[in-house]
């Protein structure tokens, strides 16, 4: 009797080794082929999951929030108790650098789905949603911390919500390729949450 | 007798059309074949310039910097007088939106030209010299607003620089896939140079 195989075990496995391959060799050098060797599992398997790379994009990116939001609860139990709003608002956003290989993976997954999404609007929505929920997220723990008094006089939590978010968008392809250590980077985070929270 | 052709020209007509083409298709569907029609000449005279999609990819790249700056020089032109640091600065650094056709071939270059340098790290060197000048460039001019006491009291100029200049990259994405309006982005940009600058 053939060994029974947990279908959702077998995505998990597939979309972990989508972002293995992808971080190790980048979007356009990935071939089908690798993903199924790097799960261990045969070419046939791993087509009963996508038949093409634009398919295996798809799959990677619906996995995506799972592996980050995973990543961001692990950090966040690790930080000393209590947790200020300004640490729980570092910790959700420092998430989404590429600061370690997880990190790394996931942002190379990003940008190969932003450059398909440029020549296909049809990618562009799923890309959308993902940013507006991410603002949206953002701007309601600015408006919690402001109306609890954490946030210095003057400051408006709308637009310096999107501001940092944006901000942190605007730093992975950096960090990414090199051009700013990860140091530096949660250095220009620092500067501005200093500049935003209280305490 | 063959009709001479000045080979600046017939460079700048090929890096031209191989921005209109990856506006129009993105990165991923572009071909050598595609350019050479765009451009009106034949493949021999395209491959003359480049043989595979990354020398071209490479060609669209070295040409940026002159059209972003032949872009700027024109918007400054048209802008009141005089200037003040706050609109030089905002020239300087909207000019990187994708609002017009021309941002919007630029940014679809550029993206592209990050996903090739996160597979293919000879590539990252020059995306970071490219960076690394820019915040140079930004960092002068909120350094000598800072001098003339331009900018609000306990902005830090450098750390003020980096962050608009890395916002407006975390912006260029953003506007290209839809989710942001070009009016919502320079919005954000404003309501940042407004907190930044005294006048």
């Amino acid at each position: 009797m053939p060994k029974r195989v947990d279908p959702e075990e077998r995505r998990q496995a597939i979309a972990e080794a989508v972002y293995q391959v992808i971080g190790e060799r980048g979007w356009d050098a990935v071939t089908l082929r690798d993903v199924a060797s790097t799960a261990g599992i045969s070419m046939g398997q791993v087509q009963h999951y996508f038949t093409t790379k634009t398919d295996m994009l798809m799959f990677a990116l619906s996995h995506m929030r799972d592996r980050v939001l995973a990543r961001l609860e692990r950090r966040l139990a690790g930080l000393p108790r209590p947790l200020s709003q300004r640490d729980q608002v570092r910790a959700a956003i420092s998430v989404m650098l590429p600061l370690d290989e997880p990190g790394r993976q996931e942002a190379a997954v990003n940008i190969a789905f932003f450059s398909a999404a440029t020549a296909t609007p049809g990618y562009a929505h799923l890309l959308r949603d993902g940013y507006a929920r991410q603002v949206a997220s953002a701007t309601a723990q600015f408006t919690a911390a402001a109306a609890e008094g954490r946030l210095n006089e003057g400051v408006d939590p709308g637009h310096e919500a999107a501001a940092l978010y944006y901000l942190i968008q605007g730093l992975i392809g950096p960090v990414l390729i090199g051009q700013l250590s990860p140091d530096q980077a949660l250095d220009l985070l620092d500067h501005q949450l200093g500049r935003i929270f209280r305490s």
